[in-house]
C-alpha cells in the first residue's frame, strides 16, 4: 500500500496492460504506428505464462508455456528477428504407457487398443472434425446449432456419441491434456472453437506437424524479453493496475506509484482477471458477465532433473501417458545440448487441485512415485526437482489458459473482443488463430493494435 | 481516488465486508457474543440485493429481492423483531399463458397442457425430486454420483430425460425463473443442490407455500435497513473494500478513507466479487478458482405503475407467463393497501442480457408491448415507468445469485464455505438452507458468526 509514495504521472498515446506477448506485441505494432505508448506489468518480470528458469546444473528449462508448433508464423518469425533459435523436441524411440497396472511401450502419441476402442476413438474424433469445421472461430456463437453446442459438456458429448468408455477416456485425456480441465467442465462449443483456432485436433496434439513440434534452445521467456529489451523504457514492470477510468477525450489506468494518461488502453489479462480490475465508469453488465464465466484451467509442472537423459539408453523417449495415475503425461524436456537430462510431469485439472493443496514434499515423492512406474528405479537419482503451480500464480492463476462452460459462447460471445468505449482487449483467449497459444498471443496484440490504430486515425 | 484525503484507522474484533442481510445478521450475533465489529458497504445504501423505491404515487416497490416464503422463518422472525408486516403475495383469479402465439386464462401457476406433455413433467418433476434427495446441501460433492450429475447441464439431463419439447421447454422454465439463467448454463447437481437447500421444487415455484408466498408491505429493503439501523456506529456506507491483509495477529482491511484492523474478517459478497479482492497473502489457488466459476444470472426487473389494479376487475391475478415473449414472467406486484397497481415483469437471462443492451426506451415500449399482449390495451395506461438491470450494478453485478457451472461443485466445492486462515465466507451463495434466498443469506451469516466465536474463544 503505497498511497504515501509520489505518484508518478505519465502521458503517451496508448496504455498497454500486460507485458506478456500479446501487450508487447501491441506495443511494437503502435511504436510503428508512430504512437506512444507504455505497458505496464504487475509482476517484477516480463512474459505472463512464460517463465524460464536457470537449473542448478546452468541449463534453462521452462516451468510454463514451451512449445511452438512449426504452423506458428508469428512466433518463429519473432523468435528469428531476436536471434532465439528452436530445436525439435525429443520423441525418439517408444513411449510408455501405462494402462490397467500394465506399463506398454511402443512409438507415438498414443497406446495400442482393441480395434473396437480403436474404430470407436477415430469415429469420435471425425464426427467432432465435422462439428468444428462448422464453428467459425470469429462467432461461435453464429454456428448453425451453436445454442445446442453450447448447451452440453464436452463429457456430455462423449457420453452420448462414444459408445465404449476406453474410446470415451481416450477423448477426454485430449480436454486434460490440451486444456488441463475435465472433460465435463468444458463447453462442446468452447472445445469445437478452440480446435477450430488451431486448424484441426491432430494440430493440437501432436509434436511431428504440431503444436508440440519445437522448442527455445535459451528458453521460451527469451521471446518475451527481448521484445521488451526492443521496447526499452516502454516497458514498465512492478506496476499492478488497480483502475482504468474513462473520460471523454481518454484514459488513465492508476498503477501502483504510476498514473498513466492516454487515448486508448489495450488490457491483455486473462479475461477472469481483466474482470477484477476496477473500472469507472463501470463495464457493461455483459462484458463484466462474460468474465464472470471465463474461468483458467488447473496445471501443476513438475520436473525432475538429471545428469543425462537416462531413459534414452533404454530406446525411451521420455513422453509418457496414464489416465491411472496424477501425473498423466509426462515429456522429454531436457536441453537441446543435453548437458543435462529432465523429465517433465503434467499434474493436470482435478489433479493438480488435489495435489495443489498437499505439501510439497509429499507432492515431490508422489512425482518421484509415477516417473518410477514410467521409466524405473533410476529415476530415483534425481538432482533436483522443481514444479510451478499456475492456479496459486496472483498474476495468472491458472493455466494452460481462461475457457468457457457451456451457455457461454452463445450468450456473451460478443463480448470477447468488442471494444469498450476507449477499451480494446487482447491476449490469447481473444485470439481467432490459435487461441490459447502463443500465436494466438501475438496475433491478438497485432489485432488490437490494428483497432486503436484505426481508432486514433479518425480522431 | 482519495489518496489525497486522510485515512482513518478504527481498530475491532471483526471486519465484516458487505452491509447485506449475511453481514447484518453475523453483526447482530457477533456483538450478541460480545465481540466488537464494523461492517463496510461499498454503496452509499444499506441491503445489497434488497432495494426498494418509493414511487411518484407514494407507494413503495422493490427493485430487487422481495418475496418470503412462509417456512423462512428467520427472515419472519426478523421481520417481527422490527416491526415489519407481511402480507400474501397477490394471486386471486386467473393467471394468462400465451403459448403458441394463444392467450389463455386458468387459475394456478400452471397452464392447461395435453396429457401427455403434463404426464412428461409430472415424471421428470419426479425423478429431479429423487435425484435431489441424493444431495446433502452440505456436502453436494459427496453424492454417490456426484461426478455424472456435475458434469452435465440441467439442460443435457432434460434432453436425456424427457421426451417431448414442450415438456422440456416447462422445465427448463423453472431455470429460468428460479435462477435467471438458461438451462444450459446449470449444472445438474447445482439445480439438485438448489432444490434440496429449499426442500422441493414445490417449495421454489410456490406462491402459496413457497417462496413467493409473502411480500413486505414497508419493502424488503427495510429489513437490511432496520437491522443496521440497531447496529448504529457499527455499519459504515461509502466504505468499498479495496484490499485484505491477513498476518500473524489478524488481519488489516483497506477500503477507501479507512483502514480497519481486526482479529478476523467475513466477506459476505457474492463469491464472483469477493474474488475481485486483492488478498495479501493471495488466497489459496482453490479458493480462487472457485470465485472464478461462481457467476452470476442476469434478470431486469421492470414494472408498470397504474392508479389501480385494473387486471383485478377483469378476474385476473396478474400473474402470467410465457417462453415467447421477452418478459417471461409478471406478477401483481401492488403495494398491500392497493394504493396503486403494479405490474413486475421480468427479463431473465437471455432476455435479460439481449435487452439490457438496448436503449431504455426501446426497452420501456418491449415491456409495455408485453404487458398489452398478456392484459389488453389498459396497460397503455400507465403512470410511471421503473427498471433495475442487476447486471449493471458494479457491486452486485447480476441476479438473482452466484451459480456454478458443470465440474464446480465437484472441483472446487470445499472452497465455497472453508476458511482461510483468518478468513470466513458468508452471503447466500454459502447457505446450506435456502442458498440464493433471503433465508440464506440470514443462515450464512449466522454460520459464518459462529465459526468466528468458535475460532476466538479459542484464541
Amino acid at each position: 500500500m503505497s498511497s504515501t509514495l509520489p505518484i508518478q504521472d505519465i502521458d503517451c498515446d496508448v496504455a498497454i496492460i500486460g507485458a506478456g506477448l500479446a501487450g508487447l506485441r501491441a506495443a511494437e505494432r503502435l511504436a510503428a504506428a508512430g504512437l506512444s505508448c507504455r505497458v505496464l506489468e504487475a509482476r517484477d518480470r516480463i512474459g505472463g505464462r512464460l517463465l524460464s528458469q536457470r537449473l542448478d546444473c546452468g541449463a534453462t528449462i521452462d516451468l510454463g508455456g514451451q512449445w511452438v508448433g512449426s504452423m506458428h508464423q508469428r512466433v518463429l518469425d519473432t523468435a528469428k528477428t531476436h536471434g532465439l533459435t528452436l530445436f525439435p523436441t525429443y520423441v525418439e524411440g517408444d513411449s510408455v504407457f501405462l494402462i490397467d497396472g500394465q506399463v506398454r511401450r511402443r512409438p507415438g502419441l498414443f497406446p495400442e487398443l482393441d480395434a473396437s476402442t480403436q474404430q470407436d476413438i477415430d469415429r469420435g474424433m471425425e464426427a467432432l472434425d465435422a462439428l468444428r469445421r462448422t464453428i467459425d472461430p470469429q462467432r461461435p456463437w453464429a454456428a448453425e446449432d451453436a445454442r445446442l453446442l453450447d448447451g452440453q459438456t464436452y463429457a456430455s458429448w462423449l457420453r452420448e456419441h462414444v459408445p465404449s468408455k476406453a474410446a470415451r477416456d481416450a477423448l477426454a485425456y485430449i480436454a486434460l491434456s490440451v486444456f488441463s480441465i475435465e472433460a465435463h467442465d468444458l463447453s462442446l462449443l468452447h472445445f469445437l472453437f478452440y480446435v477450430s483456432a488451431a486448424g484441426g485436433i491432430d494440430n493440437l496434439i501432436n509434436t511431428h506437424g504440431g503444436a508440440q513440434e519445437l522448442r527455445f534452445v535459451e528458453g521460451a521467456q527469451q521471446l518475451p524479453i527481448r521484445m521488451a529489451q526492443a521496447l526499452g523504457e516502454r516497458v514498465i514492470c512492478n506496476a499492478p493496475v488497480v483502475s482504468i477510468e474513462q473520460h471523454a477525450g481518454g484514459v488513465v489506468v492508476h498503477a501502483r506509484g504510476l498514473r498513466l494518461s492516454a487515448r486508448r488502453a489495450i488490457v491483455t489479462l486473462p479475461p477472469t482477471l481483466a474482470g477484477r480490475l476496477t473500472y469507472a465508469p463501470p463495464l457493461p453488465g455483459l462484458r463484466d458477465q462474460y468474465t464472470q464465466r471465463a474461468a483458467m484451467g488447473s496445471v501443476i509442472k513438475t520436473m525432475l532433473v538429471y545428469d543425462r537423459p537416462f531413459w534414452r539408453d533404454q530406446g525411451l523417449s521420455g513422453l509418457a501417458s496414464s489416465q491411472e495415475l496424477p501425473i498423466s503425461l509426462t515429456y522429454d524436456n531436457s536441453p537441446a545440448d543435453g548437458s543435462a537430462g529432465v523429465l517433465v510431469g503434467f499434474l493436470e485439472a482435478d489433479a493438480g487441485r488435489e495435489w495443489g493443496q498437499r505439501d510439497a514434499a509429499q507432492r515431490r515423492d508422489m512425482v518421484v512415485d509415477c516417473m518410477r512406474r514410467y521409466f524405473g528405479e533410476a529415476v530415483a537419482n534425481y538432482t533436483q526437482y522443481v514444479e510451478q503451480d499456475w492456479a496459486e500464480e496472483p498474476y495468472t492463476r491458472g493455466a494452460y489458459g481462461g475457457y468457457l462452460p457451456p451457455g457461454a459462447w452463445t450468450s456473451y460471445g460478443r463480448a470477447v473482443r468488442e471494444p469498450v468505449g476507449r477499451l480494446h482487449w487482447a491476449g490469447t483467449e481473444t485470439a481467432t488463430e490459435w487461441s490459447g497459444y502463443m500465436e494466438g498471443a501475438l496475433q491478438s496484440g497485432e489485432r488490437a493494435a490494428a483497432e486503436v490504430v484505426a481508432a486514433l486515425a479518425n480522431g
